[in-house]
């Protein structure tokens, strides 16, 4: 791997030439960036395992996708159903809130202070502490001490749960909750992408091997998973490919 | 209140006086230590949210004795289904291992280093964190501002998630994973029996009203709720009223 791309920097000092004996689980939605997140964890640990959740998504398309794409992987894959829906707060879970359309230029960027107002109907309450939470359970499980989640400080949606000052606090309480924190099996949270922009992530999974026509980031996606092409997430996803000069392999349900 | 029993030293500085208007979100196992988390709760905040775990415990007498409370407290109370068996590595959920007996000398305290070896296998991977991120999603809908568990360091089982630096740390993850923590509406983890001895949390729950007789904290209780009196639970139990010198009503199907 010569690419600078191909080894951005982890949150952690932890370094790729010692973690070729060690095991990761990595949160795969089915998406762009954790289907990149699951490649550059193949090319790194001994072994994999990938986990999605069923938490009441609007389509089980992007369920459907990760397992597709783990199956090609080569990777061990659980899906664990979640009972987020019934809390409510979501328009991604709630079928009577409405998904607003996409606006490319109100997205905070890692220099913005969020507030409240940029937070978008489409957050989860705590979704990330869940997932990530039981990915701590299967870490524990599978013996892993590397959880990679694909959140990004730059092209990312204001959500609380992407910031790194989150995930630092939640690889701190890891270490100290689990067995392996008690026996110095020290735990790290991977999140290889939070330096990159939405171009840079797609240059560093076609690196990989990566086939994006399979990855679903839509959060309108139709039962046969074709992306809207309007939601937050899609005007993220066509700007990255769009901005990195790349051909979008999407395959939008309006085209 | 004139009792100090009754005004246990919270995890955080945040004090009585100005929690009234106030909503707390209460982790309501059934058993001993939770409902006089309960009933503390409800002593001090204008509503409280109580919330238990279906996941797949031997039996759902625990369930049942956490419904009836929560009625018969008059709080609202959510039952949510989680996954957690299926990941295995517990007894508690494992019907395939065998639940330790008690030795209420092999306990480690809060003096004690705890090791691998020290932590039983009724530990489930990470329990106390999925509990308390789905906490944190309920306290997010319900706008509420303290979540209470009952966790001690004096009489425990060993789990490392148990301790108040693990708690501590959840307490400072959390407010950077919500939309509470962006509005600067802090959320507080409490813990008003981290320095009680089960005794004292018995007496606490006396002054409180608590009915111990219908709390379950048997890992083993049958399907009529009826307590082994002999399980790592039972063992701390028993000793915390006859420690108190106070009756124990609990029923045990060994009588």
């Amino acid at each position: 791997m010569t690419d600078a791309l191909t080894s951005p920097t982890p949150s952690t000092t932890h370094t790729a030439s010692d973690s070729s004996n060690e095991n990761a689980v990595v949160l795969l939605s089915g998406g762009l960036d954790s289907v990149t997140c699951l490649y550059w964890a193949k090319d790194r640990y001994a072994k994999v395992t990938a986990v999605s959740f069923n938490y009441g998504q609007r389509h089980n398309s992007e369920l459907v996708a990760a397992k597709n794409i783990a199956n090609q992987a080569g990777v061990d894959h659980k899906i664990i159903d979640i009972d987020i829906a019934q809390l409510g707060g979501s328009s991604l879970t709630d079928h009577d809130m409405t998904i607003p359309d996409g606006d490319a230029d109100k997205f905070p960027t890692h220099t913005d202070n969020i507030d409240n107002d940029a937070i978008p109907n489409t957050y989860v309450p705590a979704r990330n502490t869940i997932f990530l939470s039981y990915a701590l359970a299967v870490a524990e499980v599978t013996e892993a001490n590397h959880i990679v989640i694909g959140v990004s400080s730059v092209d990312y949606s204001g959500y609380p749960d992407c910031r790194p000052e989150y995930i630092n606090a939640f690889e701190v309480m890891a270490n100290l909750a689990t067995k392996a924190g008690v026996t110095g099996h020290k735990l790290h949270i991977q999140t290889p992408l939070q330096q990159l922009s939405k171009a840079q992530t797609i240059q560093l999974g076609n690196s990989l091997g990566v086939d994006y026509s399979q990855t679903i980031s839509c959060y309108k996606a139709d039962s046969e998973g074709r992306a809207c092409g309007i939601c937050d997430s899609c005007t993220l996803r066509k700007r990255g490919f769009s901005d990195g000069g790349l051909a979008d392999p999407t395959r939008y349900s309006a085209n």
